[in-house]
């Protein structure tokens, strides 16, 4: 069995550019969502009930070498950005909001101002590189961002770049095939890229109308008017932009999927490899394939614990062998509020109780367990999604298993689905 | 409030071909999904516990006038395809399996060889249209296909276009950026594509080996082989491929929407305006927008149900509020059951009781529906996927409408997610 202790991630940070490198990143956020067929403009869609633009300023907030964060927006979506950006919740920083213009390329040109050094009244200064990505592509990775930025540097342009998914062909003017360009020799786009600052602000200042209306490659404006070849950049498959409406249900399905990768079992007893509860843990290992379970006593490991939420693990079970009540998951509950680990993300805790349906103190049991609702209401506010599981204490071995398996699917799919519906409900198993 | 009978659809359904032409499909099958980091060739994959390729076929199927499907896999999928295709739930019809070559143009060639008139021992004719799909984009509508099998009629050759996404570029010997094409002179080939068999037939027939082996294009095949100038035509955003593990999260979203369109609530009651089953069903309208609701007691309206189940609606609302029996819902599966609704998509139904707690027969009410259990247990076997929900029925409006609307929004949430982990529970609100 695997202990608390075990538990800290090795995963090596990508190291920092030389400390010299000043970095600034322009994030064009002034797209109506034509192409998604709803209401709201893509980037404040809600996933999980966080707005998508969120998760990108949160990614690019974590790198910690990027200085400055300039969003360009839409007067008319100005208020509700101002209101994501102050919401104490989310933690924002580093953000500085400038006007969106009515095109991609002049919403870059207008963070890019920004950052120019003859702002007079602007705390923001001029970077030597300056990123710009896009406000509806979730993924980024602080690796990416590094690799452009240190291309940039060298080359005074760099991107990411994608395999083609489709073959690309050029239509002739009467809507038939003119020729069909070869897969293995070109590229898809993406973003990040990275700019020498001077390079990027220069290729904008010279820049004709046209360009600013109908381009769309930043990249193209760097050869174009400073002759400076980009350094191309291979991204992973996580940069693609959210561009449909299938693209949200994937985001909101993947950011599901990374915060369910670890689950924490608690227990109110010492180990015992014996005791339904190990039974439970191994068949959610069953059931949970890839996901990394630590499991062990509450009492022993508040240490540990308060490890294990520093490690980012979003999901918990606490198996109560001993009782019916809910002192544990009062515990368990009070150390996840103290952490403000829900901040970002819903924090999913199952209460699992073992019941004899045929016991005499049966009632009194599901009376004490009724509590469940008023408690998974309070720590709702917290963003805590709280629900009580009961799996029938059988003496029949054969029926035990049966509702220890069924006990696992009902964990498993509470977890991985993370919906606030279900909250203060008592499943049975 | 709407009525059982004015849900009539009226989808005029798009005119098929002149009866003389003949068309088959061919769709290669043969990838091994090296792009989804799953074991699985992502054709395969389960979606709403169903292949992927299940649908892709069902969507071929449907479409009356396409005579013959011929699908390419490889020999080590053979058998699972065969387990596919033979599956009785799955009602496949008009498939023929060949087997794939080692690259997509080598299995669409083995898919058209299969339809060529020489086979001696074949059921198969050989076709004047051939539509070329992919086992991987599970969305195709009967419009797109009419317009590339009429398309190619004419011209030859014909194919579904999309607009691109991201800027396409062309990279230099040294990774540096060379040029990037202007977007809006290009576009993605996507699938269906279409052709007379005689061209493409002849097309691959003439065909390098370095064609077969590294091309991807049939459209481009035809045109440098027979000189036939492929017809382009707009497709929707819904041909999508499946090709990260990101699309098969969007495609299963997208499938539990598309079949959560339509709710059906039936109500042990005659209409009154006054009644909290009505309230409940305005507030269900409030939770689901874009959402058919309809609904009317289930005694009087046995014919009107089986319109709507006719209409393929696949989830319904069974409100009681007189018992707190089963004795309706019983009524409304036992429908379901003979309809054979259940046999593509699971059903979800819901089946609802007001409860007073403090009633004197609280304990014996509870009693009867704990059998929901083993109802349950027996039409999951039928893929129907059937939870109950108990809503407080206090005197307090106040408490009344809290209680309403919470059960709204766990009755949408149960139909959005359609999960089966969650059968037989007896959730409260």
């Amino acid at each position: 069995m695997n202990s608390f202790t075990d538990q800290r991630r090795n995963k090596a940070a990508p190291a920092a550019p030389a400390s010299s490198l000043a970095v600034a990143a322009v994030l064009p956020a002034g797209r109506s969502g034509e192409r998604m067929s709803v209401p709201t403009p893509k980037q404040f869609c809600p996933v999980l009930e966080r707005p998508l633009i969120s998760y990108i300023l949160q990614a690019l907030e974590r790198v910690c070498w990027i200085k400055d964060i300039v969003v360009s927006v839409t007067r008319e979506n100005m208020e509700a950005m101002k209101g994501i950006i102050q919401k104490k919740k989310y933690q924002h920083k580093r953000i500085s909001l400038v006007e969106a213009g009515v095109t991609r390329h002049r919403s870059i040109f207008n963070g890019l101002k920004a950052l120019a050094e003859d702002q007079s009244d602007s705390k923001l200064s001029k970077p030597e590189v300056v990123i710009i990505h896009d406000a509806v592509r979730p993924f980024v990775e602080e690796d990416i961002l590094l690799k452009v930025a240190t291309a940039a540097k060298e080359h005074g342009a760099a991107g990411a770049i994608r395999p083609l998914v489709s073959t690309v062909i050029s239509p002739s003017a009467n809507g038939c095939l003119d020729h069909s360009l070869e897969r293995a020799r070109h590229r898809a786009s993406e973003m990040p890229q990275a700019f020498l600052y001077d390079v990027i602000y220069a290729a904008y200042q010279q820049c004709s109308d046209y360009d600013l209306e109908f381009g769309t490659e930043c990249l193209q404006l760097a050869l174009k008017y400073c002759h400076v070849k980009a350094k191309l950049v291979e991204g992973s498959p996580d940069l693609w932009k959210v561009t449909y409406k299938r693209d949200l249900y994937a985001a909101e399905s993947i950011i599901k999927e990374r915060i369910s990768q670890h689950i924490c079992i608690v227990m109110d007893t010492k180990e015992d490899e014996e005791h339904v509860g190990h039974h439970l843990e191994e068949m959610l290992k069953n059931e949970l394939n890839h996901v990394k379970v630590t499991s062990g006593p509450l009492g022993h490991a508040g240490r540990d614990l308060q490890q294990i939420i520093l490690e980012q693990c979003y999901s918990f079970v606490c198996v109560n062998v001993m009782t019916s009540a809910f002192e544990e998951t009062q515990k368990l509950l009070n150390m996840l509020k103290e952490s403000h680990l829900s901040v970002l993300y819903p924090v999913a805790v199952i209460s699992v109780h073992f019941l004899d349906y045929k016991s005499v103190h049966f009632d009194h049991k599901m009376e004490n367990l009724m509590q469940i609702r008023e408690l998974a209401k309070e720590v709702k506010e917290r963003n805590i999604l709280l629900c009580g599981l009961l799996i029938y204490y059988s003496q029949d071995e054969q029926k035990l298993q049966d509702s220890l398996r069924q006990g696992a699917t009902i964990i498993a799919t509470l977890i991985k689905e993370r919906n606030s519906a279900f909250i203060g409900q008592l499943l049975v198993a």
